[in-house]
């Protein structure tokens, strides 16, 4: 049986969806995608995918003969992703058109091996010792291209981006520029690495673009040969090209040409990003000071009274405040029942404590409080006027009011709430 | 006679248009626009113009001597485009006025000699036979300059996006992405070969940016100074520059000082585009973001219960899912007649089912429909409180209902329709 | 006395304004700025302008020696702009408060002496032939440099730029588009201009980047000293910076420097105004798309018959095309008065040919006609449900109805004005 | 005890403010942050930050012995700052919650001491002097080093920005654009520095970045070194390359790497912030534009005669000219007591001077004033045609009206207020 799951468990608000999704019972041996305990093994899969993704490009480049210390500690990796996918026979999945989450094991199988489980099995077989058994070393050129497949393994990066731009517990500014970092140091290491290993296996080593550089460059520390790989790498990136060091070949310029369109891409995408993300942050800030600009030159123009002014700017400034919170706006979108709740919860106990409403039925106080509204005033502001037609009654919540009446003298009512 | 042919036929919606002209019946010999072995004719002149995109430019840097084989293939291309403007003359046309498709022959006939007619053919005109007659090789520079007259053909591909971003069926941010890639591989393609082409015809070869950096270049093979060239227009472009191949004389220079004026413009045009598709596609997530945030906020500043909150947060996830599809704004933007056709599709089946309106005159019942709307809820969302004052009245399409009556304790109700 | 003219000849409008302005009289003597054969004189003098922005960078750093014809070219120049400037002392001009045009003698010279008119004849004085009543040669670095205070005179150019952005007849983005190349050509030579003079003026030729790069470059000819310099300028300006020709001391470098931070500048600045006028340009289309996208979807989900379908995205793509007239928009927004005007206009004779309403008053007539409104609909459209409650009065202009009576068969009526 | 403050004294509007504050008074010893005397301390304390932000990367890299002079001016400096932090101990501060100024010493100090006391403090101990007790020359790299703790002292520049940014009497452009030059030429100098320093400190000066171009590099003046130091930044920053000075041993390639893709992040942070403020300058042009462009189509299409089209235009350009002021929604969105307030202050004056409201009581007058409008007509735009229905009263203030009576010929009433 398939259990029914909150509507509005969709990829788009998973926080609340795993908060709803715990408390729900699945089948023996089936595990809820929310469930905490995966979610810490998903996270320490994380951990294991940015090592491969820095390792894989890394080896097939620069070690040439593997020693059994990373031999060992990749397999110990790889082992842990095959452990995963024998896990995700077992792991609920939500349906997209239902919002059911399926237990279903046999739905579950279907939907695995139809979509991932071939790339997920063919990043994760150890090449490596299956070579060992056709060839003495096991290096070969051919294992260590094999293993790029592993890089597959980036989708659940991909995905756990996808998921933290649309969690609202977090800053999206900081989630999308640590998205685009994470894209450009890939993108400097991958480069970085494929050029050397074209220097590397060009049968004339001075007409590399190392070589001719760094005539001995193979009797050079590991450090120094990346390092060199990397700066050349952000030097043709950043379009700084200093040319100390450049394509010397045929091959190293096809790998040029396409380095630098993908660099024309990603730098106009970087930018782009960049772009929204500026525009996007300065627009309160510049909503807020038209408004002032606008009721400061009003005042400026029409003469008023510095009394007006002050009041005028005084409230607009208290409005950006609590309109900062998008009160009305949230409050207003949403239907009569839920609207009716919040009234109740926020107005009910004020309206208790009024002795003018001390006889009224509940069911006319509940209908009193539906229509009640909050209002803030900044000091000093005059709410009534003398002599005004009176439309609304106000509820003092919380402050002082000064009742002036003008020709009589002076008379204060201070209330305090 | 003209063809009378829908209002809508107009170039934003081709695809609507096509199908609406297709039944439409035209004179003898006469070609629709929208018939589709004509659009298959169109598209198999599309892959040849992008053949000759490329061709020519080619041919013009480093092809000093043209094979018999080349020279087949391109009368065989340029007979296909000859044909092409034999048969625009019996191609009906749509009225831009009158969105009449015009098949009179005459007004065909006048409209294409007024127009494009004349650099159709110059484009056509296979130079090199000519060129045969006067001249034993007849692959001097003179016609492979003529030959350049050919890139005229390109305003197709350039039609063709322009038609390809109006149609709704085929996704914005690709057809953009593929013609801004489109338009930078041949600025660098075209350079290439220009710039290769001046340092060919360049009086001493040891003064060009090629001759300086490969001293006898022109015994390289032809792949090797394609790319060389190709690498140094891209690495203009993106303005790396390197500085490994550079202009040596006043000559390239100058070609220099225009090409990079141009990709400052080709750069700003790409990363202004870049940035317009990054805005778009992160603006429904950015409103979502912030219409939760704020719900957020609201709640905990207001110290909302759980609850409440939950219900708020859930109702806001479901309306930005229905309203992502516009529904609200789609309908009421339609005229009352095409919404009084949809409410009755949608609502008189429903409402013909309960038997609370069986006695009721159909014209009652289609003016009942009218005023209904459709409304989605959460599940456990609350959706009339007990003492409120009823002003809907709602019903039940699919869901269940619970009825709570708080006072003698609970009364469960389920309707499922 | 000062004329009064009409409030809105601002500066926002000019074409407006000097279509009012050249019905009003002036004093005697005193030229209107709205005048044409003012205009024609102004124009005139810009290209003179033109040429003065290219002359002097040119003549200080390249032209050692002047010679008698482009001494006596210069000097006609400045004629020019001498007369100009007594020409100022007659041309009224337009007061920003009171929009009136000022044709008082002394306010218009009070105005000028105070404003600009030091630095006018600053830019006009001829300092070559005062050199020469000291100096032997007058062409001395002094006297050229003083003639950069003719660069001044750009200032009318940015006047101009400033006119045409808000001249509606024009297209807002190739006026832009011109304006930004205008200013990347300036920079770029007087960037290679001053770069070339440092160069010259440097005690030590080989040290300087031009000789080091071309050992005897004074004896190259003046093209390809220029050509080199404006390769220079524009190499360093894209951030291309190949290397080939770089600063070789510190003066140099000091000037390199500032170039930078100018370019990175500029570049922004470029690449901002790009940006905006594609996400302007793009703007319309994309809202199509988007309603066109919301409507399918809305048809697709709720499986509307195809008819239904075809009527939505018919009327959708009419109402874009009426609206993109802004039509609606732009009645809404005028009074009342105006509005009764343009309806009188339009619907009145409308009227007047309906016999439904021949005996009715003229002054009842009037009042209908101001609360009509015009509507488009596409072919087949639906336009009245046969059981709906009727609340519209339709009057046919153009286009024909048929009307459908379900219930004993079909009757057609068709009606044409 | 502590005072209240008014409500809007935030950090968004400072200025306003401190006007507020100027009045209220704190207890004895106690300063105000809104003092105008300590408002000159702070800004005196801004001009030693800026010499603190030179001095301090420079020093480090080029000044081996520190002369006495600079020793002397440093101190004196240090002393400054060592007052300030002596002084915030006796600063009244504002609280973010309650909108109070807090003068209570106990509850400043503690503040203080948790939040940037000892970072103050660190960035203020004078090292060179603890230095000379333990070291006899004082001038070690460490104590150097630990000079750059005194870069803390920025954080006040960032917060001017901040406050700057949100005044509203600064042009928000310029300010953004300072703010964005400060930060690159502080990046440009710290880098140029920190280069120096690291080619300084390498043990073989012929494999150093300037040790390559200029081999006895630290035989030239400070002028030389300091100039080729900031041009290897600036033309790595603008990504220019010329490759005349680059990394030459893995300590500074590293660097580069890290400065490279820092400047891959400023660069894109710069164009962003660029293509805001043009998009945002642009904006009100091109609303006008597009409604001026929609009005004069809209009058072609429908051949409306030249004068109403002219009424049209004029009416839309003085509304822009008034709407630019956002009179209306600036009115609209204040409460209803400040607009009454506005109203009695703008038209009372001018209803007490019309002899038709003589007799009213001043309650009804009041109530009349509230609903008024201001409204402004260009001229010769007709304001009320002959037959319509009125359904408003005009109250002439400024200006003249003419009374056309079409049958009768014509009368005309001039009306000046």
């Amino acid at each position: 049986m398939d259990n029914i799951s909150n509507i509005f468990h969709n990829d788009l608000l998973p926080s609340l969806g795993a908060r709803a999704n715990q408390s729900i019972k699945l089948r023996k041996f089936i595990i809820s995608p929310y469930d905490s305990r995966y979610r810490i093994w998903e996270t320490f899969l994380l951990v294991l995918v940015v090592y491969s993704a820095w390792i894989y490009p890394f080896e097939l480049a620069f070690l040439r003969h593997l020693s059994w210390k990373l031999f060992l500690v990749e397999n110990i990796v790889n082992s842990f992703f095959a452990i995963d996918i024998i896990l995700t026979f077992f792991l609920a999945y939500l349906d997209h058109k239902s919002y059911l989450l399926v237990d279903n094991p046999k739905r579950i199988a279907a939907r695995y091996l139809s979509s991932w489980f071939i790339l997920d099995v063919c990043s994760t077989i150890p090449y490596q010792p299956f070579g060992l058994l056709f060839n003495k070393h096991g290096n070969g050129l051919a294992y260590r291209t094999l293993n790029m497949l592993r890089l597959w393994r980036l989708r659940r990066l991909s995905a756990l981006f996808a998921r933290l731009e649309k969690d609202i517990r977090l800053n999206y500014y900081w989630i999308r520029c640590t998205k685009l970092i994470s894209v450009t140091l890939f993108a400097i290491h991958c480069s970085g690495c494929f050029i050397y290993l074209i220097a590397d296996t060009y049968p004339d080593p001075s007409r590399t673009w190392i070589g001719a550089a760094i005539p001995n460059y193979r009797s050079e520390s590991l450090w120094v040969r990346y390092v060199t790989a990397i700066y050349w790498s952000i030097t043709t990136l950043t379009t700084t090209g200093y040319g100390d060091l450049h394509a010397e070949n045929p091959r190293e310029m096809s790998f040029c040409i396409c380095f630098m369109l993908f660099n024309l891409g990603l730098t106009a995408y970087l930018i782009g990003n960049m772009t929204n993300l500026v525009v996007q942050g300065s627009c309160r800030t510049r909503n807020f000071r038209d408004t002032i600009h606008a009721a400061s030159r009003f005042a400026a123009r029409n003469q008023l009274p510095e009394q007006i002014r002050d009041e005028m700017l005084a409230h607009i400034c208290l409005r950006y405040k609590t309109e900062g919170l998008k009160q009305k706006e949230t409050l207003d979108s949403l239907p009569k029942a839920i609207r009716s709740s919040i009234a109740c919860h926020l107005f009910l106990p004020v309206l208790e404590k009024i002795y003018l409403f001390d006889g009224v039925s509940f069911t006319c106080r509940l209908q009193l409080v539906t229509t009640m509204e909050a209002e803030y005033y900044p000091p000093r502001e005059t709410i009534i006027l003398q002599n005004e037609t009176p439309t609304d009654v106000y509820i003092l919540v919380s402050g002082a009011v000064e009742e002036r009446i003008m020709i009589d003298g002076r008379e204060k009512v201070r209330d305090d709430t």
